[in-house]
Protein backbone atom coordinates (compact mmCIF):
# COMPACT_ATOMS: atom_id res chain seq x y z
CA UNK A 1 0.00 0.00 0.00
CA UNK A 2 1.29 3.47 -0.66
CA UNK A 3 0.00 6.57 0.88
CA UNK A 4 -2.32 9.02 -0.61
CA UNK A 5 -1.21 12.24 1.99
CA UNK A 6 1.63 12.62 4.89
CA UNK A 7 0.62 14.04 7.91
CA UNK A 8 3.48 15.67 10.26
CA UNK A 9 3.49 17.00 13.33
CA UNK A 10 6.72 19.57 13.02
CA UNK A 11 7.53 20.90 16.28
CA UNK A 12 10.51 23.10 18.08
CA UNK A 13 12.33 19.53 18.66
CA UNK A 14 10.77 17.33 16.68
CA UNK A 15 9.01 16.52 13.59
CA UNK A 16 6.81 13.16 13.40
CA UNK A 17 5.42 12.03 10.15
CA UNK A 18 2.59 9.67 9.34
CA UNK A 19 2.21 7.53 5.94
CA UNK A 20 -1.62 8.16 5.44
CA UNK A 21 -4.28 6.26 3.27
CA UNK A 22 -7.72 8.51 3.71
CA UNK A 23 -7.97 7.96 7.68
CA UNK A 24 -5.82 5.03 8.18
CA UNK A 25 -1.99 4.82 9.16
CA UNK A 26 0.39 2.73 7.35
CA UNK A 27 3.30 3.92 9.03
CA UNK A 28 4.82 6.39 11.50
CA UNK A 29 8.36 7.78 11.94
CA UNK A 30 10.03 10.38 13.68
CA UNK A 31 12.85 12.59 13.95
CA UNK A 32 14.64 15.27 16.06
CA UNK A 33 15.24 17.80 13.59
CA UNK A 34 12.40 19.97 15.08
CA UNK A 35 12.07 23.57 14.14
CA UNK A 36 13.92 25.30 16.41
CA UNK A 37 17.48 23.61 14.95
CA UNK A 38 16.76 24.18 11.15
CA UNK A 39 17.44 27.42 9.15
CA UNK A 40 14.23 28.00 6.74
CA UNK A 41 15.88 26.57 3.48
CA UNK A 42 17.00 23.47 5.54
CA UNK A 43 13.49 21.90 6.33
CA UNK A 44 13.05 20.66 2.92
CA UNK A 45 15.97 18.33 3.02
CA UNK A 46 14.78 17.44 6.60
CA UNK A 47 11.86 15.82 5.40
CA UNK A 48 13.39 14.20 2.42
CA UNK A 49 15.77 12.31 4.81
CA UNK A 50 12.70 11.19 6.90
CA UNK A 51 10.00 10.07 4.18
CA UNK A 52 11.93 10.41 0.75
CA UNK A 53 11.09 6.74 0.15
CA UNK A 54 6.94 7.38 0.96
CA UNK A 55 6.78 9.63 -2.27
CA UNK A 56 5.77 8.63 -5.88
CA UNK A 57 8.36 8.66 -8.53
CA UNK A 58 5.84 11.00 -10.19
CA UNK A 59 2.98 13.15 -9.05
CA UNK A 60 2.29 15.19 -6.63
CA UNK A 61 1.92 14.16 -2.32
CA UNK A 62 0.08 15.95 -0.45
CA UNK A 63 1.62 16.49 3.00
CA UNK A 64 -0.16 18.57 6.13
CA UNK A 65 1.92 19.85 8.99
CA UNK A 66 0.91 21.87 11.56
CA UNK A 67 3.37 23.24 14.46
CA UNK A 68 6.13 25.51 15.10
CA UNK A 69 7.10 24.48 11.20
CA UNK A 70 5.18 27.45 10.33
CA UNK A 71 6.31 30.14 12.82
CA UNK A 72 7.95 33.11 11.71
CA UNK A 73 11.44 31.38 10.94
CA UNK A 74 9.62 28.02 9.94
CA UNK A 75 9.62 26.57 6.69
CA UNK A 76 7.16 29.31 5.93
CA UNK A 77 5.25 31.73 8.01
CA UNK A 78 1.57 30.69 7.81
CA UNK A 79 -0.30 33.89 9.63
CA UNK A 80 -1.91 33.45 12.56
CA UNK A 81 -5.82 33.23 12.49
CA UNK A 82 -7.51 35.81 14.98
CA UNK A 83 -10.10 34.24 17.32
CA UNK A 84 -12.63 33.19 18.17
CA UNK A 85 -12.89 30.98 15.38
CA UNK A 86 -12.58 26.79 14.28
CA UNK A 87 -9.73 25.64 15.65
CA UNK A 88 -8.15 25.09 11.98
CA UNK A 89 -9.53 26.00 8.51
CA UNK A 90 -7.82 23.71 6.43
CA UNK A 91 -8.21 26.07 3.30
CA UNK A 92 -6.30 28.29 4.92
CA UNK A 93 -3.10 26.22 5.08
CA UNK A 94 -0.28 27.46 3.46
CA UNK A 95 1.80 26.25 0.82
CA UNK A 96 5.86 25.69 1.82
CA UNK A 97 8.11 26.72 -1.18
CA UNK A 98 10.15 23.18 -2.03
CA UNK A 99 12.22 22.60 -5.13
CA UNK A 100 11.06 18.83 -5.39
CA UNK A 101 8.36 19.39 -7.73
CA UNK A 102 6.71 15.97 -5.69
CA UNK A 103 6.06 17.68 -2.58
CA UNK A 104 2.79 19.40 -2.08
CA UNK A 105 3.24 21.35 1.47
CA UNK A 106 0.39 22.33 3.06
CA UNK A 107 1.23 24.64 6.64
CA UNK A 108 -1.90 24.92 8.88
CA UNK A 109 -1.88 28.62 10.91
CA UNK A 110 -1.85 28.67 14.48
CA UNK A 111 -4.21 31.20 16.19
CA UNK A 112 -4.20 34.70 18.01
CA UNK A 113 -6.30 36.38 20.00
CA UNK A 114 -5.70 40.34 20.00
CA UNK A 115 -6.40 41.22 23.67
CA UNK A 116 -5.14 39.73 25.94
CA UNK A 117 -2.65 38.97 23.63
CA UNK A 118 -2.01 35.35 23.01
CA UNK A 119 -0.69 32.85 20.71
CA UNK A 120 -0.73 29.09 19.77
CA UNK A 121 0.85 27.69 17.13
CA UNK A 122 0.51 23.28 17.48
CA UNK A 123 -2.70 23.17 19.87
CA UNK A 124 -5.49 24.48 17.21
CA UNK A 125 -4.22 21.11 15.33
CA UNK A 126 -5.27 18.76 18.63
CA UNK A 127 -8.38 20.93 19.66
CA UNK A 128 -9.17 19.77 16.13
CA UNK A 129 -8.87 16.71 16.74
CA UNK A 130 -10.79 16.67 20.01
CA UNK A 131 -13.76 18.54 18.25
CA UNK A 132 -13.73 15.48 15.55
CA UNK A 133 -13.95 13.11 18.29
CA UNK A 134 -16.43 15.45 20.31
CA UNK A 135 -18.29 17.40 18.18
CA UNK A 136 -20.44 19.73 19.92
CA UNK A 137 -18.15 19.89 23.27
CA UNK A 138 -19.16 22.91 25.03
CA UNK A 139 -16.84 23.78 27.85
CA UNK A 140 -12.77 24.37 28.80
CA UNK A 141 -9.59 22.60 27.50
CA UNK A 142 -6.53 22.61 29.32
CA UNK A 143 -2.86 21.61 27.28
CA UNK A 144 -0.54 22.02 30.14
CA UNK A 145 3.27 21.93 28.86
CA UNK A 146 6.16 24.32 28.55
CA UNK A 147 3.56 26.89 27.67
CA UNK A 148 0.67 25.51 29.00
CA UNK A 149 -3.18 26.41 27.39
CA UNK A 150 -6.18 27.09 28.98
CA UNK A 151 -8.57 27.14 25.89
CA UNK A 152 -12.94 27.76 25.86
CA UNK A 153 -15.13 26.21 23.48
CA UNK A 154 -18.20 26.88 21.98
CA UNK A 155 -20.08 25.66 18.81
CA UNK A 156 -16.79 24.34 17.60
CA UNK A 157 -15.35 27.22 17.95
CA UNK A 158 -12.30 28.51 19.95
CA UNK A 159 -13.83 31.74 21.97
CA UNK A 160 -10.53 32.86 23.73
CA UNK A 161 -7.15 31.15 25.65
CA UNK A 162 -4.72 32.27 28.31
CA UNK A 163 -1.48 30.53 28.28
CA UNK A 164 1.08 30.27 30.96
CA UNK A 165 4.76 29.66 31.14
CA UNK A 166 4.37 26.62 34.22
CA UNK A 167 6.39 24.13 32.15
CA UNK A 168 9.43 26.32 30.80
CA UNK A 169 9.14 28.41 34.63
CA UNK A 170 9.48 24.47 36.46
CA UNK A 171 12.56 23.63 34.11
CA UNK A 172 14.43 27.05 34.55
CA UNK A 173 13.72 26.85 38.15
CA UNK A 174 14.87 23.60 38.64
CA UNK A 175 17.92 23.52 36.71
CA UNK A 176 19.12 26.67 36.58
CA UNK A 177 18.48 28.75 39.39
CA UNK A 178 19.78 28.49 43.02
CA UNK A 179 17.14 25.52 43.47
CA UNK A 180 18.96 23.44 41.33
CA UNK A 181 21.88 22.77 44.11
CA UNK A 182 18.36 21.21 45.80
CA UNK A 183 16.08 19.90 42.93
CA UNK A 184 17.78 19.27 39.82
CA UNK A 185 16.33 16.01 38.13
CA UNK A 186 14.69 14.90 40.96
CA UNK A 187 11.26 13.12 40.52
CA UNK A 188 8.43 14.99 42.49
CA UNK A 189 6.79 13.73 45.21
CA UNK A 190 3.20 13.43 44.50
CA UNK A 191 2.18 13.93 48.84
CA UNK A 192 4.46 16.93 48.26
CA UNK A 193 2.98 18.14 45.10
CA UNK A 194 -0.52 17.65 46.15
CA UNK A 195 -0.38 19.56 49.18
CA UNK A 196 1.98 22.72 47.96
CA UNK A 197 -0.82 22.69 45.17
CA UNK A 198 -3.79 23.31 47.15
CA UNK A 199 -1.89 26.16 49.12
CA UNK A 200 -1.10 27.97 46.14
CA UNK A 201 -4.76 27.43 44.82
CA UNK A 202 -6.02 29.29 48.29
CA UNK A 203 -2.43 31.24 49.16
CA UNK A 204 -1.97 33.58 46.15
CA UNK A 205 1.40 34.59 47.42
CA UNK A 206 2.70 31.21 47.73
CA UNK A 207 4.05 31.25 44.48
CA UNK A 208 6.11 33.97 45.22
CA UNK A 209 7.08 33.36 48.78
CA UNK A 210 7.69 30.02 48.64
CA UNK A 211 10.40 29.51 46.01
CA UNK A 212 13.30 30.62 47.96
CA UNK A 213 11.64 28.84 50.85
CA UNK A 214 12.09 25.67 49.31
CA UNK A 215 16.26 26.18 49.29
CA UNK A 216 16.26 27.34 52.33
CA UNK A 217 14.39 24.29 53.65
CA UNK A 218 16.52 22.03 52.67
CA UNK A 219 19.75 23.86 54.01
CA UNK A 220 17.65 24.21 57.39
CA UNK A 221 15.49 20.55 57.80
CA UNK A 222 17.19 18.36 54.99
CA UNK A 223 14.31 18.90 52.66
CA UNK A 224 14.58 16.05 50.25
CA UNK A 225 14.96 16.63 46.02
CA UNK A 226 11.94 14.65 45.28
CA UNK A 227 9.81 16.56 48.10
CA UNK A 228 11.25 20.12 47.18
CA UNK A 229 10.55 19.12 42.92
CA UNK A 230 6.93 18.02 44.15
CA UNK A 231 6.30 21.60 45.97
CA UNK A 232 8.10 23.26 43.07
CA UNK A 233 5.52 21.62 40.89
CA UNK A 234 2.39 22.02 43.42
CA UNK A 235 3.63 25.93 43.74
CA UNK A 236 3.33 26.79 39.75
CA UNK A 237 0.71 24.55 38.42
CA UNK A 238 -1.53 25.62 41.39
CA UNK A 239 -0.76 29.20 40.77
CA UNK A 240 -1.70 28.85 36.99
CA UNK A 241 -5.28 26.77 38.21
CA UNK A 242 -5.54 29.96 40.57
CA UNK A 243 -4.99 32.51 37.44
CA UNK A 244 -7.43 30.02 35.14
CA UNK A 245 -10.46 29.90 37.32
CA UNK A 246 -12.72 31.50 35.00
CA UNK A 247 -11.68 28.63 32.89
CA UNK A 248 -12.55 26.03 34.85
CA UNK A 249 -15.13 26.74 37.25
CA UNK A 250 -17.60 27.80 34.77
CA UNK A 251 -18.14 23.44 33.37
CA UNK A 252 -16.42 20.08 33.15
CA UNK A 253 -12.59 20.71 31.86
CA UNK A 254 -10.56 18.12 29.63
CA UNK A 255 -6.95 17.76 30.37
CA UNK A 256 -4.67 17.08 27.24
CA UNK A 257 -1.66 16.13 27.09
CA UNK A 258 1.11 13.14 28.55
CA UNK A 259 -1.14 11.05 31.36
CA UNK A 260 2.09 12.18 34.14
CA UNK A 261 1.33 15.56 33.23
CA UNK A 262 -2.23 15.84 33.18
CA UNK A 263 -2.92 13.78 35.87
CA UNK A 264 -1.54 16.20 37.93
CA UNK A 265 -3.93 18.74 36.92
CA UNK A 266 -7.09 16.58 37.62
CA UNK A 267 -5.45 15.62 41.16
CA UNK A 268 -5.82 19.42 41.89
CA UNK A 269 -8.94 20.30 39.94
CA UNK A 270 -10.79 17.42 41.54
CA UNK A 271 -9.52 18.44 45.14
CA UNK A 272 -10.86 22.18 44.44
CA UNK A 273 -14.00 20.40 43.75
CA UNK A 274 -13.63 21.33 40.09
CA UNK A 275 -14.74 18.77 37.22
CA UNK A 276 -11.81 17.30 34.81
CA UNK A 277 -11.26 14.00 33.12
CA UNK A 278 -8.08 13.50 31.24
CA UNK A 279 -7.14 12.73 27.78
CA UNK A 280 -3.74 11.18 26.09
CA UNK A 281 -2.67 13.71 23.52
CA UNK A 282 -0.55 11.89 21.74
CA UNK A 283 -3.16 10.90 19.18
CA UNK A 284 -4.90 14.06 18.78
CA UNK A 285 -2.63 16.18 16.40
CA UNK A 286 -2.95 13.34 13.85
CA UNK A 287 -6.73 13.45 14.19
CA UNK A 288 -6.88 17.05 13.57
CA UNK A 289 -4.09 16.45 10.72
CA UNK A 290 -6.78 13.63 9.75
CA UNK A 291 -9.71 15.87 9.58
CA UNK A 292 -7.51 18.51 7.36
CA UNK A 293 -6.57 15.94 5.13
CA UNK A 294 -9.97 14.37 4.69
CA UNK A 295 -11.46 18.07 4.15
CA UNK A 296 -9.13 18.92 1.30
CA UNK A 297 -9.38 15.33 -0.65
CA UNK A 298 -13.18 16.13 -0.16
CA UNK A 299 -12.07 19.46 -1.83
CA UNK A 300 -10.40 17.91 -4.68
CA UNK B 1 49.93 54.31 57.89
CA UNK B 2 49.55 50.37 58.19
CA UNK B 3 46.05 48.60 58.80
CA UNK B 4 45.51 47.20 61.92
CA UNK B 5 42.40 45.37 60.80
CA UNK B 6 41.31 44.67 57.86
CA UNK B 7 37.51 43.88 56.47
CA UNK B 8 36.08 41.46 53.69
CA UNK B 9 32.85 41.56 51.64
CA UNK B 10 32.95 38.28 50.49
CA UNK B 11 30.46 36.81 48.00
CA UNK B 12 29.05 34.81 45.24
CA UNK B 13 30.95 36.53 42.37
CA UNK B 14 33.46 39.21 44.33
CA UNK B 15 35.40 40.09 47.01
CA UNK B 16 36.07 43.52 48.29
CA UNK B 17 38.70 44.35 50.83
CA UNK B 18 39.01 47.20 52.90
CA UNK B 19 42.52 48.29 55.25
CA UNK B 20 41.27 49.55 58.27
CA UNK B 21 42.32 51.88 61.22
CA UNK B 22 39.90 52.02 63.37
CA UNK B 23 36.77 53.22 61.64
CA UNK B 24 38.96 54.48 59.20
CA UNK B 25 39.58 53.07 55.72
CA UNK B 26 42.87 53.49 54.17
CA UNK B 27 42.26 52.06 51.36
CA UNK B 28 39.80 49.44 49.71
CA UNK B 29 40.62 46.94 46.64
CA UNK B 30 38.30 44.36 44.74
CA UNK B 31 38.66 41.09 43.08
CA UNK B 32 36.30 38.67 41.09
CA UNK B 33 37.50 35.45 43.22
CA UNK B 34 33.82 34.81 44.22
CA UNK B 35 32.91 32.13 46.60
CA UNK B 36 31.15 30.55 43.49
CA UNK B 37 34.45 29.92 41.70
CA UNK B 38 35.85 28.93 44.58
CA UNK B 39 36.94 24.96 46.62
CA UNK B 40 37.47 25.62 49.97
CA UNK B 41 41.14 24.87 50.21
CA UNK B 42 41.80 28.24 47.45
CA UNK B 43 40.19 30.63 50.12
CA UNK B 44 44.04 31.67 51.33
CA UNK B 45 45.32 32.30 48.32
CA UNK B 46 42.67 34.15 46.28
CA UNK B 47 42.67 36.64 49.77
CA UNK B 48 46.61 36.79 49.69
CA UNK B 49 47.08 37.44 46.02
CA UNK B 50 44.98 40.43 46.74
CA UNK B 51 46.03 41.79 50.38
CA UNK B 52 49.46 40.24 51.07
CA UNK B 53 51.23 44.08 51.30
CA UNK B 54 48.76 44.42 54.05
CA UNK B 55 50.31 42.50 55.84
CA UNK B 56 52.93 42.77 58.86
CA UNK B 57 56.14 41.10 58.44
CA UNK B 58 55.27 39.31 62.06
CA UNK B 59 52.41 39.02 64.23
CA UNK B 60 48.64 38.60 63.27
CA UNK B 61 46.52 40.52 60.97
CA UNK B 62 42.15 40.24 62.68
CA UNK B 63 40.49 40.07 59.71
CA UNK B 64 36.42 40.14 59.55
CA UNK B 65 34.67 39.01 56.78
CA UNK B 66 30.77 38.44 55.96
CA UNK B 67 29.22 36.59 52.98
CA UNK B 68 29.05 33.58 51.24
CA UNK B 69 32.49 33.21 52.11
CA UNK B 70 30.84 31.30 55.16
CA UNK B 71 28.08 29.10 53.57
CA UNK B 72 28.66 25.01 53.13
CA UNK B 73 31.27 24.92 50.33
CA UNK B 74 33.00 28.50 51.19
CA UNK B 75 36.05 28.70 53.22
CA UNK B 76 34.93 27.31 56.35
CA UNK B 77 30.96 27.16 56.80
CA UNK B 78 29.74 29.58 59.61
CA UNK B 79 26.49 28.27 60.81
CA UNK B 80 23.19 30.32 60.89
CA UNK B 81 22.25 32.19 63.77
CA UNK B 82 18.45 31.77 64.66
CA UNK B 83 16.46 35.04 64.31
CA UNK B 84 14.49 36.82 66.68
CA UNK B 85 18.22 38.39 67.48
CA UNK B 86 20.71 40.66 66.53
CA UNK B 87 21.63 41.44 63.22
CA UNK B 88 25.43 40.32 63.76
CA UNK B 89 27.38 38.58 67.14
CA UNK B 90 30.87 39.25 66.38
CA UNK B 91 31.62 37.40 69.25
CA UNK B 92 30.12 34.23 67.09
CA UNK B 93 32.42 34.69 63.63
CA UNK B 94 33.66 31.37 63.16
CA UNK B 95 37.86 30.80 62.83
CA UNK B 96 38.84 30.31 59.37
CA UNK B 97 41.37 27.85 59.24
CA UNK B 98 44.76 29.12 57.17
CA UNK B 99 48.56 28.15 56.45
CA UNK B 100 49.68 31.75 56.94
CA UNK B 101 49.97 32.45 60.68
CA UNK B 102 49.51 35.80 60.35
CA UNK B 103 46.28 35.17 59.14
CA UNK B 104 43.90 35.42 62.04
CA UNK B 105 40.12 35.26 59.77
CA UNK B 106 36.52 35.88 61.45
CA UNK B 107 33.76 34.62 59.31
CA UNK B 108 30.43 36.64 60.73
CA UNK B 109 27.65 33.83 60.08
CA UNK B 110 23.96 34.51 58.31
CA UNK B 111 20.50 33.96 60.04
CA UNK B 112 17.65 31.85 59.61
CA UNK B 113 14.66 31.68 59.86
CA UNK B 114 13.09 28.18 61.01
CA UNK B 115 9.62 28.66 59.88
CA UNK B 116 8.58 29.94 57.44
CA UNK B 117 12.13 28.49 56.71
CA UNK B 118 14.74 30.50 54.71
CA UNK B 119 18.18 32.06 55.00
CA UNK B 120 20.55 35.25 54.21
CA UNK B 121 24.32 35.47 53.89
CA UNK B 122 25.99 38.88 53.86
CA UNK B 123 22.85 40.95 53.95
CA UNK B 124 22.80 40.72 58.10
CA UNK B 125 25.70 42.54 57.70
CA UNK B 126 24.03 45.29 55.59
CA UNK B 127 21.67 45.60 58.47
CA UNK B 128 24.04 45.81 61.05
CA UNK B 129 25.37 48.89 59.16
CA UNK B 130 22.04 49.89 58.85
CA UNK B 131 21.50 49.65 62.29
CA UNK B 132 24.70 51.68 63.10
CA UNK B 133 23.66 54.33 61.57
CA UNK B 134 20.28 54.36 62.88
CA UNK B 135 20.07 53.14 66.40
CA UNK B 136 16.63 52.36 67.17
CA UNK B 137 14.74 51.83 63.76
CA UNK B 138 11.65 50.10 64.09
CA UNK B 139 10.19 49.19 60.63
CA UNK B 140 10.77 47.14 57.78
CA UNK B 141 14.17 46.96 55.19
CA UNK B 142 13.90 45.76 52.04
CA UNK B 143 17.23 44.29 50.27
CA UNK B 144 15.88 43.88 46.76
CA UNK B 145 18.09 41.70 44.22
CA UNK B 146 18.81 38.12 42.97
CA UNK B 147 16.98 37.12 46.00
CA UNK B 148 15.47 40.11 47.62
CA UNK B 149 14.86 40.09 51.22
CA UNK B 150 12.24 41.71 53.43
CA UNK B 151 13.02 42.37 57.12
CA UNK B 152 11.10 43.10 60.38
CA UNK B 153 13.46 45.14 62.91
CA UNK B 154 12.70 45.85 66.59
CA UNK B 155 14.42 46.99 69.20
CA UNK B 156 17.62 46.16 67.40
CA UNK B 157 16.85 42.73 66.48
CA UNK B 158 16.00 41.19 62.98
CA UNK B 159 11.99 39.64 64.10
CA UNK B 160 11.41 37.66 60.85
CA UNK B 161 12.12 38.45 57.00
CA UNK B 162 11.05 36.17 53.91
CA UNK B 163 13.08 36.12 50.86
CA UNK B 164 11.81 36.20 46.83
CA UNK B 165 13.83 35.23 44.09
CA UNK B 166 12.26 38.28 42.30
CA UNK B 167 16.27 39.19 40.35
CA UNK B 168 17.05 35.59 39.37
CA UNK B 169 13.19 35.21 37.86
CA UNK B 170 14.21 38.38 36.15
CA UNK B 171 17.10 37.38 35.15
CA UNK B 172 16.56 33.84 33.87
CA UNK B 173 12.41 34.80 31.92
CA UNK B 174 14.37 37.63 29.87
CA UNK B 175 17.80 35.69 28.71
CA UNK B 176 16.61 32.00 28.54
CA UNK B 177 13.04 31.95 28.67
CA UNK B 178 11.06 31.91 25.45
CA UNK B 179 10.64 35.83 26.14
CA UNK B 180 14.58 36.18 25.23
CA UNK B 181 13.28 36.36 21.86
CA UNK B 182 11.63 39.45 22.67
CA UNK B 183 13.97 40.90 25.61
CA UNK B 184 17.47 39.76 25.89
CA UNK B 185 19.40 42.51 27.58
CA UNK B 186 16.84 45.26 26.71
CA UNK B 187 16.96 47.65 28.82
CA UNK B 188 13.38 48.64 31.13
CA UNK B 189 10.92 50.87 29.95
CA UNK B 190 10.24 52.90 33.07
CA UNK B 191 6.77 54.06 32.15
CA UNK B 192 5.69 49.93 31.20
CA UNK B 193 7.30 49.02 34.52
CA UNK B 194 5.04 51.50 36.30
CA UNK B 195 2.22 50.45 34.83
CA UNK B 196 2.63 46.78 35.28
CA UNK B 197 3.78 46.65 38.41
CA UNK B 198 0.62 48.74 39.39
CA UNK B 199 -1.70 45.89 37.92
CA UNK B 200 0.80 43.38 39.52
CA UNK B 201 -0.38 45.13 42.83
CA UNK B 202 -4.00 44.60 42.34
CA UNK B 203 -4.18 41.96 40.00
CA UNK B 204 -2.99 38.76 41.88
CA UNK B 205 -2.78 36.72 38.49
CA UNK B 206 -0.97 39.13 36.64
CA UNK B 207 2.70 37.46 37.46
CA UNK B 208 1.06 34.35 35.54
CA UNK B 209 -1.11 35.55 32.96
CA UNK B 210 1.11 38.11 32.21
CA UNK B 211 4.56 36.32 31.26
CA UNK B 212 3.69 35.04 27.73
CA UNK B 213 1.46 37.71 27.07
CA UNK B 214 4.75 39.52 26.56
CA UNK B 215 5.91 37.45 23.75
CA UNK B 216 2.92 37.22 21.96
CA UNK B 217 2.44 41.19 22.40
CA UNK B 218 5.67 41.58 20.64
CA UNK B 219 4.79 39.01 17.76
CA UNK B 220 0.85 40.44 17.19
CA UNK B 221 1.24 43.99 18.25
CA UNK B 222 5.33 44.75 17.62
CA UNK B 223 5.96 45.13 21.64
CA UNK B 224 9.35 46.74 21.49
CA UNK B 225 12.06 44.55 23.62
CA UNK B 226 12.75 47.97 26.58
CA UNK B 227 8.71 48.01 27.33
CA UNK B 228 8.23 44.46 27.15
CA UNK B 229 11.41 44.24 29.22
CA UNK B 230 9.65 47.31 31.77
CA UNK B 231 6.75 45.08 32.06
CA UNK B 232 8.29 41.78 33.22
CA UNK B 233 10.24 43.78 35.83
CA UNK B 234 6.92 45.46 36.84
CA UNK B 235 5.23 42.34 37.12
CA UNK B 236 8.11 40.11 38.98
CA UNK B 237 8.69 43.17 41.56
CA UNK B 238 4.76 44.35 41.73
CA UNK B 239 3.63 40.41 42.88
CA UNK B 240 6.83 40.38 45.29
CA UNK B 241 5.45 43.49 46.96
CA UNK B 242 1.78 42.15 46.82
CA UNK B 243 3.33 39.08 48.60
CA UNK B 244 5.51 41.29 51.27
CA UNK B 245 2.70 44.01 52.21
CA UNK B 246 2.72 42.44 55.98
CA UNK B 247 6.09 43.97 55.73
CA UNK B 248 5.56 47.48 54.23
CA UNK B 249 1.80 48.18 55.44
CA UNK B 250 2.65 48.43 58.79
CA UNK B 251 4.85 51.06 58.80
CA UNK B 252 7.97 53.21 56.79
CA UNK B 253 10.17 50.78 54.68
CA UNK B 254 13.63 51.51 53.95
CA UNK B 255 14.90 50.44 50.57
CA UNK B 256 18.53 49.79 50.72
CA UNK B 257 20.78 48.57 47.16
CA UNK B 258 21.95 49.77 44.29
CA UNK B 259 20.21 53.10 43.44
CA UNK B 260 18.96 52.08 39.83
CA UNK B 261 16.85 49.02 41.66
CA UNK B 262 15.79 50.72 45.16
CA UNK B 263 14.10 53.17 43.16
CA UNK B 264 12.02 50.86 41.35
CA UNK B 265 10.34 49.59 44.47
CA UNK B 266 10.20 52.88 45.57
CA UNK B 267 8.24 53.87 42.71
CA UNK B 268 5.55 51.27 43.09
CA UNK B 269 5.58 51.53 47.15
CA UNK B 270 4.71 55.09 46.60
CA UNK B 271 2.01 54.49 44.03
CA UNK B 272 0.03 51.82 46.76
CA UNK B 273 0.25 54.95 49.29
CA UNK B 274 2.88 53.41 51.07
CA UNK B 275 5.77 54.97 52.65
CA UNK B 276 8.96 54.35 51.38
CA UNK B 277 12.62 55.81 51.34
CA UNK B 278 15.62 54.48 49.52
CA UNK B 279 18.92 54.23 50.83
CA UNK B 280 22.39 53.39 48.62
CA UNK B 281 23.33 49.63 50.05
CA UNK B 282 27.02 50.32 48.85
CA UNK B 283 28.28 51.29 51.96
CA UNK B 284 26.31 49.24 54.57
CA UNK B 285 28.31 46.39 54.39
CA UNK B 286 31.41 47.99 55.46
CA UNK B 287 29.94 49.64 58.01
CA UNK B 288 28.40 46.45 59.64
CA UNK B 289 31.64 44.96 59.41
CA UNK B 290 33.00 47.88 61.00
CA UNK B 291 30.90 47.84 63.75
CA UNK B 292 31.97 44.06 64.24
CA UNK B 293 35.94 44.99 63.97
CA UNK B 294 35.33 47.84 66.94
CA UNK B 295 33.66 45.39 69.00
CA UNK B 296 36.13 42.62 68.46
CA UNK B 297 39.40 45.54 68.95
CA UNK B 298 37.40 46.42 72.46
CA UNK B 299 37.36 43.08 73.42
CA UNK B 300 41.25 42.49 73.19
Amino acid sequence: MTPDWIALDWGTTRLRAWAMQGAQVLTSRASDRGMGSLAPAAFEQALLDLIADWLPEQGRMRIIACGMVGARGGWVEAQYRAVPCPPIDPRQAVNAPARDPRLDIRILPGLSQAAPPDVMRGEETQIAGFLAQNPGFDGALCLPGTHSKWVRLSQGRVERFRSFMTGELFSLLARQSVLRLTIDTAKPDPAAFAEAGASALTDLHAAQSGLFALRADALLHGLSPEKAAGRLSGLLIGAELAAAQDFWRAGPSVIIGAPDLTRLYQTLLLAAGAQACQKDGAALALAGLTAAGLHLQGET
